[in-house]
């Protein structure tokens, strides 16, 4: 996994060129490069190998997903957004760069993203390329990533329900996720029945994240998690343990990960490891 | 191009249903229904018709750049860019619905864009729509109408020079003008000749349009123009009058029209009117 990482790295430093206009560039290297362990575009290649294609298939898409991320969070730092000065322990991009320049380095991204794919897959047929195209685009708008922010950032200072956070989280995170290993299974070359086992995969593990979250915040200290605890108990947050009890969000989370397992049993043990690999961690980290 | 403009303006209209977020999609659809003249969807509706292919295949092109302006102009007057209030004579995006609903709002649009071209586009091979993306996609971001906006924000209150001046209006309007037709005419069929023509024509309306704004901007009153004369003059802004005097410029408009013609000559003639009638009215618009 450290490996991909790092060949990803690469690729999207090569990918945002220093040009004119010098500081705009400057800007979405700025927050592209700023570390991020490439989970989605580890999970977009992990998923493209499931059916022994080659990586360099999917490595654009995987490049451009992380691009569409990168713009997301740019957008949601903003003043009129969550107003956020730190992410991943460094300034934010409006913070070293202006409000402008951060809108517009995000809404570059947005659209870099499918030109990138479009200029740099090679070796893939473009009907592929189309359904790709749908896809991504599907999960960004007022559909996806945008609609859960916006969401999220109206129901700021309200109780709350379950069934919202539930749509804040699946919009936020959940659909671009599942966007990886769809699109990865797509350029690999995989069948219907392929694509439908990973989408509900990454379904479970977008759910299993959330669930663990929510227990986390109930069990541990905040020296232990890294950030304030029992932050959802104070606050009008419907939780799992606070709608479920927190042996009931437990069990579902050990159901959540049996599913995860079911979903990858179709496919080659040693292929499908990455993605084992990756379930493992959310359902047992600590923090 | 009045009965094609309604035709525009009902897709557009289907294409953004009221659905949840409410607030959300409201303030898609009230930029984007809020008229103009939908000079973008007409160019790239007329450009597939040069080589007698129905409208219909262009349609959700066209409606797509339609989106991708209408992104750039509610992100253009959001506080931290233009800060304007008004937008043809009605309250901006940010105005009737706050910030972060305009910034959610462009950010949609971008990816809709690609979405509706991908779901809707029917009757055309994919290796067509990929080349689409791939120029469409290649306008709007760092190298296209996000590169104008910013070096446009960046040169505020500074002496511009015409060759800054030109960089701004090229990136700013004449690239996605250029796309417009280059995607009507690959999407109806053309070949590569026809979309050098027409990608020729382009450039040429783009300059011509600037041309005559300047020449406008120190032979009419303010009365005539709707808005304040010698403006130009005034600032510190390069014109074409001013580099190379009222007569030249005057010769420059003139020379430029008349390779539009030049461009077109190779088409039917029919076929081509809304591109040479779009042309006459930019030439001798009044103000």
């Amino acid at each position: 996994m450290a490996m991909k990482a790092k060949k990803i790295n690469k690729m999207l430093d090569e990918a945002i060129p220093l040009r004119h206009p010098l500081k705009l560039n400057e800007a979405m290297r700025y927050s592209l490069l700023a570390g991020g362990k490439r989970v989605r575009p580890i999970l977009c290649i992990a998923s493209c190998e499931l059916n022994n294609s080659d990586e360099s298939l999917a490595m654009p898409i995987a490049c451009a997903i992380e691009m569409i991320h990168t713009a997301s969070l740019i957008h949601d730092d903003l003043p009129c957004m969550d107003n956020d000065d730190l992410r991943r322990g460094k300034p934010t991009n409006h913070k070293v760069f202006g409000e402008s320049t951060a809108v517009l380095a995000g809404d570059a991204f947005l659209s870099f993203a499918f030109e990138h794919i479009a200029c740099n897959t090679n070796n893939v047929s473009p009907d592929r390329l189309v359904r790709i195209f749908a896809e991504l685009s599907s999960v960004i708008g007022s559909k996806g990533l945008v609609a859960g922010q916006f969401v999220d950032i109206e129901s700021e200072g309200k109780v709350v329900s379950l069934k919202e956070l539930e749509y804040i989280h699946v919009h936020k995170t959940a659909k671009l996720l599942e966007a990886c290993v769809v699109c990865g299974v797509i350029i690999g070359g995989g069948n219907d029945n392929d694509i439908e086992k990973v989408r509900i995969y990454a379904r479970f593990i977008g759910l299993l994240f959330q669930v663990v979250d929510d227990i986390l915040d109930v069990t541990k200290s905040s020296v232990e998690l890294g950030k304030t605890a029992g932050k959802d108990l104070v606050s009008n947050k419907a939780t799992y343990p606070k709608v479920m009890g927190i042996d009931e969000a437990k069990n579902f989370a050990y159901h959540l990960m049996n599913q995860v397992v079911q979903q990858l049993a179709c496919f080659d043990t040693a292929k499908a490891a990455p993605l084992y690999h990756l379930a493992y961690c959310i359902a047992n980290r600590q923090n």
